[in-house]
């Protein structure tokens, strides 16, 4: 694999290969069920449902989003950032900055 | 208004007045957004886009979504935690407890 | 209690009276705590330990330290925050802004 | 450089080599000023100092161990997981673990 292909491995290719790749049904289905979270949040404020019980349902589809960053992260770390590594260079540490740069984002957000 | 009243607004109320209501659309409108976010995730990762991308969306879903809580507990302490204080008695420590609940749920999430 | 007194409580009292004044020995402690494991997070560094048990220190920390900002917060809110809103008009309105204002700055640090 | 080598960098060397070895001074200087930020806390608690301007003191802290511990997960990736990743296999795999397990702590802590 060279550089280039890691680098942008969407392109031009027929079945990219992210670390997330092999579990895109499996974050679909958690996405989904965030995605009614949410609907269900709206709903509730339609309503006039107690804020309090707004409250903690928004921090559920917090802890839910963070769980789904986290294990995209692994992935991304295990896969595309190792495979820049194993090349080096440029590459290798473009992806690492890239990697700190989207961990201090989730840890401030 | 009785503690009663406060502590339950919505029961037997034409038009239950929480903290948040006069804002339901703002509301409303804000939270149709991030589910609009939450959709576009589920979509880029069908599309196998690149994982930093979507980590990145979902920092900032997980922003919105706590602009949103910090309002209505703003809006939560200002009205429904302030009558049940201003009765005081157990519906005053209840609120405040429940509060300050919330408030920890939403720190730890 | 006029709104003057709950405002600047300290001012002229030989004793203030903070909602957290009667667990000032438990936050001494607490603090002192933390301040040993800062300490003991230097030495690690100084001493060349592992990266990731520094860092398992420094989540330590960063939770005993939300602990105690939410111990605070729960007694400014039934204490301060609550005398304001007993003496109502511009006093509460301030007190809960501040509040609120607070509680963001520990959502977001 | 072999897995053993990387994976206990400090045993049996002169110089250990962590990726925040060079930048030990930076990191003493910047936990001495957050040890003296605890011991201001602990002193605004003394001294009965308004509730909020505590809390306030304890995000600052919170915010500035937050930056630290970015900083050292950051060289932890380019050093050490990468050491680890390039040699491959196991050791690769549980750095790989190691640091995803520490980021999940930092970004709930």
């Amino acid at each position: 694999m060279t550089a280039e292909e890691s680098g942008a491995p969407e392109a031009g290719h027929a079945e990219p290969q992210h670390g997330y790749s092999p579990n895109k049904d499996n974050y679909a289905k958690r996405l989904r069920r965030v995605e009614g979270q949410v609907r269900g949040i709206a709903k509730m404020i339609d309503e006039d449902k107690y804020c309090i019980d707004v409250l903690t349902q928004i921090s559920a589809v917090n802890s839910a989003l963070q769980s789904v960053a986290l294990a995209l992260l692994d992935e991304h770390l295990g896969h595309c950032v190792s495979h820049a590594v194993a090349v080096g260079g440029d590459e290798a540490e473009q992806k690492l900055a890239e990697a700190s740069a989207a961990i201090a984002r989730l840890v401030r957000s």
